[in-house]
This record gives structure tokens, sequence and C-alpha cells, in this order.
């Protein structure tokens, strides 16, 4: 039994997901399809790219996954399948599949008639290009009979980490459901008595570094390394989103230890 | 592996979705749950109507596609069980199974007591009728053994479509979750050069007819064929909706070509 | 095919409900994942317990629920698997198993490496204890292999019934999707002639007693038993919670039948 995720900004009003289901199950009748999301925000590639790379690592080797977010859709990117980690992975060259994929990876246009349910729609090619391709392979095609292997793919460019005197600067890269700040930062930047700060709409914040939500008092700051690896900041029970008035981007500095 | 497909305005706070699952995974163990969506807005029959059309007709024969936007739930209404195009739909006689369905379906009321959970809740049908029904025919029961044959059901109006001088008038018939507008104008309405024209809440716009959202700039309104066959509006990176303030029902107005 | 069901307050933005899954289907891939709901509002530890309450009956005998609202993650307070009424539930020990568990309950706490997957997260049991322990459990493990039995378990407070003259006195303990307000009062509560009052913020309503949303009007207030065997207030085709300005917590009194 293939397993098959869905990574969208379609929402949860209309029947666009249901339809890329569909296909998968025309093609691939055992596959077991799972819900990564469908809530990643319209058009946001850089959120949908963080999505699936916080899930896919987790999933066991084989599994296919189908990410779409895409906002140039039916215009010039190239439709993808990329196989790296032992998985595959599905969706537009405009980034969305770079985070969650390794250098070693193969990267294939999809373009064989039979990973394309024709007419294709100019709107939907999760519909009919991404969904019918994960049906295609869950049923045992190989990546390489999708289309010509390519050389490269979109990525998107990672947040510069620089240093000023006694900091190291890094960036919000994601913000969560909970208000949660992820940053570009991670251990290595962080040493155990290190002081950080953020910058939010309203000036200057200085969240306490512990390890964990409850190591600090409701609706105190807390910075501490999250479970992707990087340093987080988070407002006990609240949003430290809405709190400090920060969203991506916002500036985050570590005082490195001397 | 029978599949299961569910539609429902539920939201995504409760229960409720979760016990329509349990019932039927009680009865057909094997079966294959699918979540169309749970996000229909409360009591809108005609949104949830459009949400099982766009998804219903990818997904294998003998699929059951359960829809629940129930605003008459425990009233006089018929719980019904239709068969069409090799599917079977289940829902309440609202109408919300009548654009997924076509003109020659069999229709059934649910009155068996072994397609119902009694005591039947009279504010939880998709529980203890529909969910019942599901699970018994995905165990392998036939459409036939739920109830009485009946000759009509509930249809949704269409909206007109008129004619007036050089023009041809429609109507929006559904806003997706990007803001996008779904029409009821289809290709035998549009020229290839057709001017169109949305009227909104302050004055009326016109959208550029084009391929898809790429072809024209960000920002700016655009017209296409979408993926359902209907003439649709958007604005590239944003929410047609919320920019032109127009909601179901707005008229749109396609040029005749002479 | 063991059922595995999820109930978080994750929400629909983030791969974090993905992750879970990858990790469970790592373990156990025939497993059959249910989504119950990740829409729990953030930390709301009762919502979360009344969710999986009102889903978690109606699955079958074996069925593996996962819950996690958790804004004590990586603190002091255990990891539980708790066997109830045939079925497991898993997630950390702050009330949200208490209100879909019964007396009979057997508890223990997660420990064994096993069950683990190390290193533990701090801020994320919900992939690195509690879906690893779903799926060694969906892979055959025994409940007693997970850790030591243990006598209690937090049990969130049930709100204080309370008679004055010739009212009982309860309140509202959940608001769902709909608005729809759900009480801490029965059928036993209940004379089919009772007077039925809310108090809202602005002031004291009194919804008819009726069976359904549909015997009265569209606006107008309704008390009913609901699926669940509680008194419920709704406003047909619209939110009570809205329109009367209660939330958890108000105030709902049931004139006694003398």
């Amino acid at each position: 039994m293939p397993i098959v995720t869905l990574t969208t900004d379609f929402g949860y009003r209309d029947g666009y997901v249901g339809a890329m289901k569909g296909v998968v199950l025309s093609l691939a009748p055992t596959a077991t399809l799972v819900d990564v999301t469908h809530g990643v925000p319209p058009q946001d590639v850089a959120a949908g790219a963080v999505a699936l790379a916080q899930a896919a690592a987790l999933f066991p080797a084989g599994t296919i996954h189908v990410a779409v977010v895409d906002p140039g859709v039916g215009g010039a990117r190239a439709d993808l399948l990329v196989e790296s980690g032992g998985q595959l992975f599905i969706g537009p060259d405009n980034g969305v599949l770079s985070l969650a994929t390794r250098p070693d990876r193969r990267i294939f246009r999809v373009e064989a008639p039979a990973f394309r349910r024709e007419p294709v729609s100019p709107t939907f090619h999760g519909r009919d290009v991404f969904a019918p391709t994960a049906g295609r392979l869950a049923a045992g095609a190989r990546a390489d009979e999708a289309g010509p292997a390519i050389g490269e793919m979109v990525e998107l460019g990672r947040p510069a980490i620089s240093r000023h005197g006694a900091h190291v600067e890094g960036r919000v890269i994601h913000v969560d459901a909970f208000g949660n700040l992820i940053t570009s930062l991670g251990a290595e930047h962080v040493a155990p008595d290190a002081a950080i700060e953020v910058e939010g709409a309203g000036g200057v914040y200085h969240p306490v570094l512990a390890r964990t939500f409850s190591d600090v008092a409701t609706g105190a700051l807390v910075a501490y390394l999250g479970s992707g690896g990087q340093l987080e900041i988070a407002r006990r029970n609240g949003s430290a989103s809405a709190y400090v008035g920060a969203d991506r981007g916002a500036i985050v500095r570590v005082e490195v230890a001397t």
C-alpha cells in the first residue's frame, strides 16, 4: 500500500482537494492517502515548503509527497518529480519542494502523457498533472518514465545569517499556527546562557532561553531549540507573533558566547 | 476496499466528523475514508453541492459519497440514497446531492432499520443515518435495501442565463477559498476575444480574458475557463471576491461575438 | 488494519500533523489513520477533551486514539496510555483523555524506550512520544509494555449542577463550530414543558424547548436534547453563541417541573 501525502493551499471550503484524491485513487485504489495540510496561506510557497519539510522526513522510504502551492500554474514553470532520500516529491518548480529534498536528488520534468490527465486545465495542475503522477507512481510506474531528467530546480533562498560584533543575526523564517516564531538560527548559534532578542513592531523583546514553554510563566516569551532543530520563540499559552508584532522576516539576534 | 468520501459543514473544532468516521469503520472496517471538506460554510447547501460536484466525478465507480449540509435535520425532509453514474450519494433531500448526480439517477429514501442507528438523534443524522448507510453499503448491502425508490428529489435552481442585446448575462454561483468567482457561464458563451465584466459593490470591473492567472500582472483581474468548465474570474495572487466586492449572485456579463 | 485517530490543536497551516502521521505509518504501515480534528482552539484542553469524547465511543474496539492538546509539553506532567472500554487512548496527563475514558480504565505512564523517538523534543511529544506509542501499539505491542501502571490521572472538573428554588442551574460546557451551546444539563433535568433560560452578555434569553432546529423559525433560539445527550441551545441557521453573547461557562437554567 503506497503512501501518498498531500500538502496544498487549497483551503477547506471547496472540492479541489477531493478531486485530487479521486484521481489518485482511480489510478491506485490501494494507496494510503495522507493529508499533511491544505491550510498553507494562499500562494505562500515558502510556507508550503516549510510544512512539507516538517512532515516529509518522518515518512517511510517510498512515500510519495504531492505539494501544490502554485501561483504560476499553467505558465512557464515546469511540473516536477524529484527523487530524494528514498522518497518521491511532486509539485511545481517554484521552490515548494526545495526544503524537503536533498542535494543528491534526481529531478524529472513531468511530461509523459500517461502522467497527465488530458485536457490539462491551465489552472489546476494539482488535479490534472500532480495527482495523476502520484497515482501512476503509486501504481508502480518508475520515476524516469515521467519525463526527462533535468539538472536544476528553483531553490528557496535561505535568509542570511550574519555576525555583528558580539551578536549573530538571523530571521524569522516561519510563523506557525500557534504564532510561534521559527528562526533561521540553529543549535550552533545558541550557547546555553545566550541572550536572545527579537525585533517586533513595537520594539525589541527579550525572550528567556529555556527548554520548553512551561519553563516560563503564562504570558511570558520563551526561546528554545525547536522540534526541527531551529531556535524558536513562543509566548506561553499565547501567540508570540501577535504579542511581539513579528512576522516572517523579523530580525532575531543571539549574543555570541565569548 | 470501498471508498467513502465525506463532505460536511461541521467545521474543524469538534468531534462530529470523527463520530461519523467511527460509525462507518465500525460497519466496514476496511473502508477507505476520504475527507473532501468539512469547511462548507454553515448551512450553505449550495456551497456543499458545488464542493461535492467538484470532487465526485473524479472518483472511481463504486465510490460512496456522503454529504451533510443539513439545516432541516430531524424535520420533514427525507434522508436520501442516490445511485448515479456508477457511484452512490447519501445525504438530506435539500439539493446538496443535486449538482453531483445526473438525470438518470435512481433515488431511494433511507428508511430500513439496518441503515439507521437507533435511537436516531433528531439533530445528527450524519452520525445516525448517513454514516450507517455508508457503512452498510461499504460492507456490501444493495442500494435498494435502504428503502423505497422515489421519483424526485430537491434540485438546486440554476441561475438564469439571459441575453441582453450584445451581452450574455450570468451570475457568480460559487466563491472558492482563494476568492475566485465561479460563474454560471460556460465555454459556449465566451468567444476568444470576448469582453467580460463583473458587477461588484464598488462598480463594474473588466477582467482580462486569458488562459491562466500568470497571464496577467500581480494584482490584476483575469477571466478564464476554469477547471470545471465554467467562466471564472480571479485576481492574480489575491482575492477577486474581496477586491471586486462580489459574492454569490453577482452579475457577470460577456459581450457576444457577432 | 488497526485504526489510529488523531485529535490535536495543531491547526491547519503546518507540517506537525503530517509529521505525526509519518511516524505512525513508519512503525505500522497498514494502520488506518483517521483525523478527528486538528482545529481544537490552541491550548484549550477542555475543548479537546470534548471533541475526543464526541468521537471516540463510535469507533470499534481496539481503536487507538491520540489526543494532543498539550500546553505543559516537556514539563512535569506525564505521558499517558489509557485502556478503557476496549480502546486505547494516548496523550498528556492534563485531562484531555478524561472525558472519553471510563472509571474502569487502566492507566500507564509511557516511559519504555521502544515507545519513544529519541532524542525526544521537549516541545513536540506528539511526534516523539504519542505517535511512536500509537505506532507500536498498532504494530502489536501490548499496553503494559509502555511503562508502569499508575493509579490516577488528571480529571477535568465537571461544572456543578445546582438547584435554586424552582430552577436547576448548569453551565455551557462547550461551544461548537456552529455556535451551538452544549450544556452540563441532561435529559433528567428537562421536563417536556420546561422553561429554559440562558444568560448572555446582553441579558437573559429564553429558547423554545423543541426536538430540533427546524421546529422553530429561522433566527429563533431553540433548546433540545442534543446528540450527546446534553441539553443544547442553538439559533436556527445562525450562531447562538454570537447572538446571545454566551461562551463556555455561561449559566443555563431549567425550570423544574413540580
